[in-house]
């Protein structure tokens, strides 16, 4: 990997937020140090560098700290234009799509996220959270054929902008599927994403960063809930 | 004023998210139709324009939309980039910044705005609102030290991003601190935000989109808590 300049990132390894940027980095081949947060015992420099969210990811840059994982991707994009493929359109159209497009996953993916595991008391609350991320994932679907264009990614022919910030919750995905008993991306509800889910894990990008052991994701969770944030 | 293609904008007078994106094309010079749409009974070119959120603004630029306030602020930004002052700073670390403080104002001060006027169902919600909302404003006069430098404006010489997307709601601000019965920008706590807000509604882009006529806005409120939205 090409060297970034002094890269650094703080980060939870199940958080949706961190392996996008994890991803974006990869994308663009720049090597960086990774340092996993502990969210009960945040670290100093944690909290120095994101004294208003106190939140991961931070990414450091020659010890200057961007926070925000949506900011921290198109700011990576934007200092290493040159470095790997652009992870947003050039087209200025195409950017205000996708960036409506990865606004839409993190309001409405990320808030039913949030209901499916943390903020439900019981199995009704928890079941109308899932009715929501379902109804968010079928208008997906029609956003993934009005960006993709018959090609494999939202980006096109390559992982972009809505591909990195919806793939990021694929890990708590498999383990929703296991709580819930059947697949939330439902491959006859929504077919196109399906088959995009499939491509986007295995990608060398994706691979080793976006969680499969459901197992192990499933347990961390008993933890986050005993901290009560996943922040 | 120059001409900017053909430029359409469907919006409502008191809208946080409308008197930005005017703001901005006022700061671009770019000439504009400004549709205003009744929220209880939205046209058809807004349901079809934005079918997602159905919500204003919409910008309609040859025919295409573009929708949410941030990003159409950023689109505005990247095709006239030669057109006026630049919104957002040209430094990628500065615009992260610029991003950052944006987002933290749509997420706290946006919050806190819903609950003060159109969440709330006593006082005491209202109260609890309000002290959030002085609360990112306490934060926010830091941001506007540090964005700032000194100079008159988020931005610093001239009107940016995170001016824009404040100043969106200083119309409301002068509603709220009358059903209050104290000033929400306190200069005794904010000083330096008291400043800006003078200097930000007497410039000449802001005049005359920032309402001033609180009579008038507590009036339309009525008729917003009778629709139960603001979008």
């Amino acid at each position: 990997m090409a060297g970034g300049g002094d890269l650094k990132v703080l980060g939870v390894w199940t958080s949706p937020f961190v392996i996008r940027v994890r991803i974006v980095l990869n994308l663009k081949g720049l090597a960086y140090e990774y340092v996993e947060e502990d969210l009960g015992n945040k670290s100093a420099l944690l909290l120095g560098s994101n004294p208003v969210n106190k939140s991961v990811p931070v990414l450091l840059h020659g010890g200057r700290p961007v926070n925000e994982s949506q900011v921290i991707i198109q700011y990576i994009d934007e200092v290493w234009a040159g470095a790997g493929p652009a992870v947003l359109p050039s087209d200025p159209y195409e950017r205000a799509v996708a960036r409506f497009w990865a606004a839409y996953v993190d309001d409405k993916v990320g808030s039913a996220w949030q209901g499916m595991l943390f903020r439900c008391n019981n199995e009704e609350e928890r079941a109308e959270a899932v009715a929501r991320a379902a109804e968010a994932l079928q208008t997906l679907e029609g956003a993934f054929e009005e960006c993709s264009k018959g090609k494999p990614f939202f980006g096109g022919d390559g992982i972009g902008f809505v591909d990195v910030v919806l793939g990021g919750y694929l890990g708590w995905f498999g383990a929703i599927d296991r709580i819930i008993g059947r697949k939330l991306i439902d491959p006859a509800r929504t077919p196109l994403l399906a088959a995009w889910e499939e491509r986007f894990r295995t990608t060398e990008v994706a691979k080793g960063i976006v969680p499969d052991d459901v197992d192990k994701v499933l347990a961390f969770l008993q933890t986050l809930l005993a901290i009560g944030s996943m922040k």
